[in-house]
């Protein structure tokens, strides 16, 4: 069996760049310095016609000058100049590369010569290529990011593929509210050399991925798609989200990717013969992996909602039909525990509803690991994470009036934390939480960071616990 | 015709307060504080038996000790001594009451009883109260915030109606983020007395209220609801999210408030003939309410696509055709129009991709004003903002190489936007946007208080632009 190309292109011992100077005007420049400072730890061997030195690193003036040959190549310089580059690459021994520059198959025919001439020259030189028209890779574990946003990315569980270099590097504030870290992350851009399905491979057997979100456009050689997917998804979610089943989507991708798509009914009946999870939009996309990679699953759809608050325990448990789970009844006994354990304001049937009150033993502990231990329940949906932030806002509203110390009661909270995030392991079932506050909240960063996701919305988190629920089912079926 | 009770209770002149003292340990002070140190500008009567002052300001023994009789009571105390007070308030003149305190139709047969005690106090001494079981109301405009949560209400065009007290109130950092700004918030509790038709006639006259958000668990008085909100929907968007339409959402609506829900298909033919559109979660709820509020409404489904990404900007053209909107080729001399104005990697037939580049003029004025000129065209989904967020973390990492003034940078940002939040005002056609990035981004910060609604992802955006057109048919249809 051939070697994943991946497996170097994403954990190079060395790359040749070609396309940084000393000026932060070039695109090639702002990347180059990403993979300078941003922790990668292999040789860079940047090539510069003129510069002695660039980014502070011995340049070179072209390939052939490098003692030993790269592992990697990393290419952003004008469309034109690449397939000699390329070839270069080759003779001097480079088998890999990615190839970030954009204007070949995407742009029409004229671009989609070029794109071949790329083919071919790799094909001649038995290199392997990623792009062109990508945004490049993220290994969080090893520190190399080659695209042009800056490192700041979590390391985590969830792998990312995606046909667009924008869901793996502007959506980077967007995982840091939700706490979602990456372990690897591909932009394949057009695939004309490395498809998905080697993407997919490859993370399929990354020990750091847990789960694998996919952004599709258009998948071009399906077969080998489908037998990949249903081999990783016996043992590894894929959720993927596709755009191309509408005319508008279709056409979208068409000049983004040059990709070919197909109607939507098919791809659905597709993403289900390959037991992939579809995401029918960003939002679902990130939340789903993000619970995926992070939650053990729920053995059956029998799910308990604590909250301390009415408003938000009625959503989820109204939301929680919607998507098929069901909120049991709790049984006269458990009831009257939970009766005896909370103020007379309470509602104890499931949802239990604490009401508004601040007894962090009750609503970390006490009720969930009561909750938890029934045989019956095979989840829990939490909104009752109240850390320090409005308490702070009170306590400067209210001057020397206030007594109470905001560093003790982060303590408190910090504590109580700490107790919580150990549940899903302890019982061996899932807890997703969601919150109005993000972040912000030391609560809610302290139990992002403990493993257990802490959605914006009530209805995010049930929506979640419904994914976790269907892939569950996907691991249980015997169509293997 | 009988005034409306909410005019007094959401503008009172002078409060007197029950249930506040001089230690924030109890929820009573922690919300007077709010009263007292938020803005509100009327007068004030805390009332305590021992006290001479409470947080400053005089005192009084009772009710009756107060010389003028106040416009509104706000009652936090323990739910058995209510009723007398109410007695009192009735024989002191004090007409209009917020009863916050919980334990009656809620918690089932003995809170019922006590619950139908203030009803018919307030019958006999003609009293108008609020609640129980209630978290109190914001009024922006006059700075008056009767809740537990700190005044930091964003003044906007967004009214709330809720059944719940976290929906205004715990909200309050989930709208800071969406840069969603409250004109008036009501909680409206177990609905003793006053009934969330009074306030949905209430916000209909409301001249800062643009839209309406409720929060339903259920409807008491289906009759008056459905002719009052006929009404106001010719005018005025409402927005419902309604929880009790599942056998879950039901039970748990009837702990929380005492409602008595109804079928979710009823509820959504009920919503139909009202004209009001219904939420299926938190999130659609806020989102559309808010673009509702700030945005001019679509005059058919022909809209645009403008993105810096090609992934946003197929998730976009995508989800639109999915949600019924049309994403329409521009004709031959738009598309040469367009291509001659952008690189040569952009896309230019709808959706419109100049792909990554940092031509401020081109994606904030030239090319949105020529799509919004554009006859066919009925509105515009844009992802393209792209602020200094991301430069500060390059600018950071690129140390002494870096020459970029991130002073000028976001002067220049700060003028482009400028000129882009004039573009839906100047054009009548609604622009909705969608970045990955939120407030913390300049950009983002000055789109979103420029009255443009910036959605954390793109199908957020998408969905809030088919809200509008879905009005668009509420108020065309002619059934009144």
């Amino acid at each position: 069996m051939q070697k994943n190309p991946l497996q170097t292109i994403m954990n190079p011992d060395s790359i040749v760049y070609l396309g940084g100077s000393n000026s932060l005007k070039t695109m090639g420049t702002a990347q180059l310095i990403n993979i300078v400072k941003g922790g990668y730890r292999g040789k860079i061997y940047p090539i510069h016609r003129k510069d002695k030195t660039v980014l502070g690193l011995k340049a070179y003036p072209d390939i052939t000058s490098i003692d030993n040959p790269a592992d990697l190549a990393v290419i952003v310089i004008p469309p034109k100049a690449i397939p000699d580059v390329l070839k270069e690459c080759g003779k001097a021994g480079i088998h890999y590369a990615i190839i970030i520059t954009a204007g070949y198959g995407e742009i029409g025919q004229k671009g989609a010569q070029l794109q071949q001439e790329l083919i071919d020259v790799a094909q001649k030189y038995d290199i392997r290529f990623l792009g062109p028209n990508c945004i490049g890779i993220v290994n969080s574990p090893i520190g190399l990011n080659t695209t042009w946003f800056p490192s700041k990315y979590r390391p985590g569980h969830v792998g990312i593929i995606s046909q667009s270099g924008s869901y793996v590097t502007q959506t980077l504030t967007y995982f840091e509210k939700l706490g979602l870290g990456i372990s690897q992350a591909i932009s394949v851009g057009n695939q004309a050399n490395i498809d998905m399905v080697d993407c997919l491979e490859y993370l399929g057997k990354d020990d750091q991925t847990r789960s694998i979100a996919m952004y599709i456009e258009g998948i071009k050689i399906p077969k080998a798609f489908l037998k990949t997917a249903r081999k990783i998804t016996q043992q590894k979610p894929i959720v993927a989200l596709y755009v191309g089943g509408t005319e508008a989507g279709a056409r979208a991708s068409a000049s983004h990717t040059g990709s070919m798509a197909g109607p939507n009914d098919l791809y659905s009946g597709f993403f289900h013969q390959a037991g992939i999870l579809r995401a029918r939009n960003v939002t679902d996309l990130f939340d789903w992996s993000l619970a995926l990679a992070q939650q053990p699953l729920p053995k059956g759809i029998n799910i308990a909602v604590l909250t301390n608050s009415g408003g938000p325990g009625s959503s989820m448990a109204d939301e929680a039909n919607h998507y098929g789970l069901n909120i049991p009844l709790f049984s006269q006994d458990i009831q009257d525990k939970i009766k005896s354990m909370t103020p007379f304001t309470a509602a104890y049937v499931n949802p239990v509803d604490i009401t508004m009150n601040y007894d962090l033993d009750l609503i970390y502990k006490k009720l969930p690991e009561l909750i938890l231990n029934l045989q019956k329940i095979d989840g829990m949906l939490f909104y009752g994470i109240f850390g320090t932030i409005h308490f702070k806002d009170k306590i400067a509203l209210s001057g020397d009036l206030s007594d109470i110390s905001l560093d003790l009661m982060e303590q408190m909270t910090e504590k109580a934390c700490n107790e919580f995030i150990k549940l899903p392991d302890k019982f061996k079932k899932p807890i997703l939480c969601a919150c109005f506050s993000g972040r912000e909240d030391n609560a809610v960063a302290r139990i992002q960071d403990g493993g257990i996701p802490v959605y914006p919305t009530p209805g995010r988190a049930v929506r979640a616990m419904a994914a976790l629920w269907e892939y569950k089912k996907i691991k249980d079926r015997n169509i293997y």
